[in-house]
């Protein structure tokens, strides 16, 4: 049986090339970056939420909840479901989930999990790779959803336009998100389960902050709005707030700055794992570190001295070497 | 005031100097190789256990209850308490931590707490480095404690000889280990709070799950240990488990090739970093990837032209290169 290629059934809007395509950019596979390369001219209209915050804070069901009113409002809804501390809280998600594509029979939404494989931005990279070939499949709207809000949380919702962050009244989270680097990452603040005692408190204190934080500065004031997702409360709110984000966004080149940005990390995140998997494997450089180790030389001399051999054998000026060449779109078998 | 140089100190054993050492160490700060360097050959006598598992299982508790224990056997003890999704559970366990260090005035037990600085595998280069200034200071144990079980706590007990994995009975703990891979990261597993309902249905079922994968293989068959912390029961237990996975160690070489390994790794690590922050900041390549997105080309497209000027500019024969310069340890000033 022939079949179209896979950008191709990816561009007609066909939910298994996604699926595909996705496990592409999840496994990191080889073949995604010419599938991305065929598609690439139709990436870039969708909008793209991060949502992030502890565990509990209700956040799968105010992503259900925000998805069912963009429905309403006519938009398409591509989510994407990504757990970095995988084993553990897998299976919690996954029920999570499966509670809510059964909800979800509606050709205009689509959910997908992803689990992490391996570390150092891996998890990242793919939930920018994942959100281009949903992009490119034609969502108007597209969600992340990831737990915690360490480093490896906040890289993954950087591949969102709006970051919005959810709490609840409660354990200490109001707290710790001033001390942590919280309110710097959020473009939305969304206190969830707002009929618990002490909502009220954390809205007043984290308006206060956020208030503080960027009085008398040009910079976007991180809206503090409250939901209470399963009683379905507040949740148009949620969605006023992240349309407010996006119009500032769109003001002075803001979103085009932002996206340039993420795009450039992309490139270092794929460049690291290239260096690790063909420089560092196939190059003889791991055997070199191997026998400098042997000699009994500290990892940071090893380090230091194949960085200097590194950095001394590189091109003087990169953009001519790099610009000589131009990309030749080739189309990959599925 | 003369003082004399920070290595010099530490290998006296003094606590300000090892103090000092960690945040270097915590931060990356460019003079720790130099500090390294002068150490060195002090580094390898302690040896390292890694403690991780879900939150809420007791680690600390059961940590504390294994540093009592061994300085009742005349050993010193330096623990190293990893937090890696930092801002917010940093809170609760520095409140560990402060309960501990009440309990342990202890001149033979130093406690630190090292909070997650950045992602990409900086935890657990800055874990090992610690390590490695704890082992010349001359503790003849090092713990390291980290909480959860996703890829950057294995990482960070990647740092130890041997990894103690803490479970608890209920919340469904043993099925997850079993899906997860840590059966595969463990070399011993410790069911805490054993005095709880399930606690002997879960060690049969890991002690089971754990045979079946080892069965008939020249392999460590991770030993699986009750204990309650808490009121001190089974501590020795551990201990004991952990003594028998040292000696499987020491034979054939083992621990020789699994430090060997590990420092094979930190060199990767440090280099990580170093490319990170000198080839692709300073040498003009984000630069060069900035006008590529800017020219639509997709960041793999951008990252796969970069790889292939930067493997073709590599040199042919990195070892002899590497070898021609040996090593001129400076010692650093404070």
């Amino acid at each position: 049986m022939e079949r179209a290629p896979l950008a191709e059934r990816l561009l007609q809007g066909q939910r298994g090339a996604l699926a595909r395509a996705i496990t592409w950019a999840e496994n990191g596979d080889a073949r995604f970056a010419r599938l991305l390369e065929a598609v690439y001219h139709k990436v870039g209209s969708s909008l793209r939420i991060g949502v992030t915050g502890p565990p509990g804070a209700g956040k799968s069901t105010l992503v259900n909840q925000l998805a069912r009113h963009l429905r309403q409002a006519e938009k398409t809804v591509g989510i994407l479901a990504v757990d970095p501390s995988s084993p553990y809280t897998g299976g919690a998600l996954l029920g999570d989930r499966i509670r809510m594509e059964d909800r979800t029979l509606d050709p205009g939404v689509f959910i997908r999990s992803m689990a992490s494989r391996g570390s150092h931005g891996g998890l990242a990279r793919a939930t920018v790779d994942a959100f281009d070939v949903m992009d490119a499949h034609g969502f108007d709207e597209l969600i992340v959803e990831t737990v915690g809000v360490g480093q490896a949380e906040y890289d993954v919702v950087g591949a969102a336009d709006t970051v919005l962050v959810v709490l609840c009244p409660g354990a200490g989270d109001g707290v710790q998100a001033m001390k942590s680097g919280l309110l710097e990452v959020a473009d939305v603040i969304c206190i969830n389960k707002a009929d618990r005692p002490g909502a009220d408190r954390m809205l007043a204190d984290l308006s206060e902050a956020v208030h503080i934080r960027t009085a008398g500065k040009n910079v976007w004031e991180t809206p503090v709005v409250s939901a209470s997702a399963g009683q379905d409360k507040g949740v148009d709110g949620v969605l006023e707030a992240i349309g407010r984000h996006r119009a500032w966004m769109a003001e002075e080149g803001r979103l085009q700055a932002s996206r340039e940005k993420q795009r450039l990390e992309q490139v270092h995140r794929v460049l690291r794992e290239g260096f690790d998997n063909e420089v560092w494997e196939r190059s003889g450089l791991a055997d070199s570190a191997r026998a400098m180790i042997a000699a009994s030389r500290t990892p940071h001399g090893a380090a230091e001295r194949i960085l200097e051999v590194l950095v001394a054998s590189l091109p003087t000026s990169w953009p001519q070497s790099l610009e000589a060449r131009t990309p030749e779109p080739q189309e990959p078998t599925p």
